[in-house]
């Protein structure tokens, strides 16, 4: 009984992204019109955590998230529960800040995820949206109703 | 002789944006499908900022920006050069970042700007675009190109 360990899922996509730096600092690329993980714009917003929390578990009906973290090191929880689904009961685990771990991960609805901040400092998730917030279409659940192993028994208490 | 002062310019809008908070971070709002300042989505990227440096000058002939600083303290300087507009020969000051300063700037083409990190942390700069970047539509000129008196010295020598 319990969620098994899997180096991704179906549905999603981890896409690399430009970094581009000098003395004065960097440009690090996000998402562009003509990028394949591009199709409507609905919202851009910023989550920032906090070290010590888990944010989550949320899922999406409709809206695809596009994630990267341009500030501190963010780990990402995505758990597939999807009636049918090839990766069903399945989690993965994914890193994701400068400079190590600098990508856009992008997550098809329906998939519960939760994340926190790695880096001592907290951490700034950017989240990319084809589709406007809408409470209607998102639902939460409390960050101990699913137990995932890997994820730091000290966040969930 | 210098450029002067102005609380604002024209072509230049200040927008405030929501920021929802609680123990386990924040989130902060940048841009939406049906923000007044929303028109085409080009690209969205991010400008690392250390300490110390002053970015610019560019000056964009097409492209809007609209930035804000989920990370850390921007000071942006923006300085109207354009013949025959009303603030000619004016430039601006305005500081962003969270959380005193936390809001969205809209910057029309045709203005030029510079900025630097006035937090000893550094900062991140967000710019969401109406077109994705094209070398062609885009100028530099130097840091030391023009003098701007409220630009610490440090930042231009």
């Amino acid at each position: 009984m319990g969620f098994k360990y899997r180096d991704g899922l179906k549905g999603v996509t981890r896409s690399p992204l430009k970094v581009i730096e000098d003395e004065r600092g960097a440009v690090m690329h996000m998402m562009r019109n003509d990028h394949p993980m591009c199709h409507d714009f609905g919202e851009i917003y910023f989550s920032k955590i906090n070290h010590g929390f888990l944010k989550g578990w949320k899922r999406h009906k409709k809206m695809t998230q596009n994630f990267t973290a341009p500030f501190g090191q963010v780990t990402l929880i995505i758990l597939d529960l999807r009636d049918g689904s090839d990766t069903y009961d399945h989690y993965t685990m994914i890193n994701i800040g400068h400079p190590a771990h600098y990508q856009l991960v992008t997550i098809e609805p329906n998939l519960w995820y939760a994340f926190f901040a790695s880096s001592q400092e907290g951490a700034i998730l950017a989240n990319f949206t084809d589709l406007p917030h809408d409470p209607l279409e998102s639902e939460q659940l409390p960050i101990d109703h699913f137990h995932v192993e890997d994820i730091p028994s000290s966040l969930v208490s």
